[in-house]
């Protein structure tokens, strides 16, 4: 599939990447950026990454053949209604959020309409580093990209997507918003909150002194999602609460079960359920990129 | 300080790295090891690592002036209880293991008595890797090795370790047992439990499917502890019982108040928690080692 003109709201890692590979590539003849921060599109059209950016939502839209707010989860659905009537009739909107079931139904609820070329998808692949500066052509080289289409989504719609995705190098997997919510809830969104969690706790019990002089390669490693942007994971939190409520709960189960096994000295199944963890991770995750 | 004869009981990364460095530093002139694997102790001789080894816990510790039990949590005490009437009467003990007040307290029920040349240790220096081949002269450099003396603990016992240590690289820290038993509950034992915990629920909730081929460089960090070795882990679980259950039912009270917030949609509290947590850790924990 070719673009005539790619249209990206928010252009940083996300966002940025993607354009810059379409054009690398020479799928897009024409990407135009918007964002709040002027000197950012600046950066951005210097780096190649935009080809111009928009004063306004409804410039930067117009005669749009794809549409990506790659915007903070809270805005999606606020920005989609702000564009929706400068949208040509057979542009396609996708998005890059990390909850899907919420995104698609303030969406709807905001157009007051269910809308067939809105292609709901989440890029696995954040990074330490974000912003334009830190854009990368072969970002999605090798990295999931999850689409959740509804049953009224054009379909066309969805198979143009997912074939951009593919050209970026993506490997593109299709579910729906609610499988994905309790994949992601259980699986990032909650390692997530227990980092924050624990170096949380340990910075509020100032009994045992400053603890983290002590810490070493395993905690740091541990605790390193908890370095992740607080505005971000409070939006997360916020628009995936009932699946990541209910994982914590599955999660402070096995927490407890755990706990009462250590109190009782249960060496044979404490062993068991480490070796269990060891092995399952060892062929899961270790040999994965 | 200066030694005619170190004796190594169980030539691992831990205590073979010790021994090298102390050999490469001209500190010791003879260097024996004992274990139970004796292929393994042809390798430390072949690397370099040891000088000789012994066939029985009593030669191996004839005539040393330290002796290092860098052997498994469980086993410290026992050891210990075998080779006591084999040492000189000045010749310096100390350990390496993980728990500190569980061990001294084995050692002297086994013992009969307080073992004034004892002297207890624990060095930071964990790696993935472990068993002689793994060896490396420099891997106490720039890592912490806590001491914990008791109150009998022979000062000058105490100054000689120490001095050891810091000579192969490390920075030594003095605590007591109990001390140290919750600190390292709560930064260490308990980010490895809550590891394995993470990976042993979404192994066991088959509902979702493999939910592991949908990670990405965030799980596999934050889990990587989790593929650490399950005999180890089941012993410091049982020595460290009641610090770790302690502070795991602190870290259920943090979860519970997170999962309220995110509940009740408390997006202001949520936001400080996440930001709290990310300065902390940017603070102390992303410029350290």
């Amino acid at each position: 599939m070719h673009l005539q003109r790619l249209t990206v709201i928010g252009v940083g890692l996300i966002g940025g990447s993607f354009a810059l590979k379409l054009k690398q590539l020479g799928r897009v003849v024409d990407v135009v950026g918007y964002g709040r921060n002027t000197q950012n599109l600046e950066k951005a059209v210097e780096l190649g990454v935009i080809d111009r950016y928009a004063s306004s939502l409804a410039d930067a839209v117009q005669d749009a053949d794809l549409v990506v707010l790659a915007v903070p989860l809270a805005s999606i659905a606020p920005i989609y209604a702000q564009i929706a009537t400068y949208l040509k009739p057979d542009a396609i909107v996708t998005d890059v959020g990390s909850a899907k079931a919420s995104v698609v139904e303030q969406i709807e609820t905001q157009l007051g309409f269910k809308p067939a070329q809105f292609v709901p998808g989440h890029p696995i692949a954040g990074r330490e580093k974000s912003g334009v500066e830190a854009v990368e052509a072969d970002l999605y080289q090798n990295h999931r990209v999850i689409l959740t289409p509804q049953d009224y989504t054009n379909t066309d719609a969805v198979n143009k997507v997912e074939s951009l995705w593919q050209a970026v190098g993506a490997q593109v997997t299709r579910m729906t918003a609610t499988y994905h919510d309790e994949v992601f809830a259980a699986t990032s969104h909650l390692p997530h909150l227990l980092a924050f969690a624990l170096v949380d706790m340990l910075n509020e019990h100032s009994e045992l002194g400053n603890v983290f002089q002590y810490t070493a390669g395993g905690f740091r490693d541990f605790t390193r999602i908890a370095s992740s942007d607080a505005t971000m994971w409070r939006d997360i939190a916020l628009q995936n609460a009932s699946a990541i409520v209910k994982w914590l709960a599955a999660y402070q189960v096995e927490l407890t079960k755990l706990s009462q096994l250590i109190e009782q000295q249960q060496g044979n199944q404490l062993y068991d359920l480490f070796a269990d963890a060891k092995a399952a991770r060892d062929k899961h995750i270790i040999n994965k990129r």
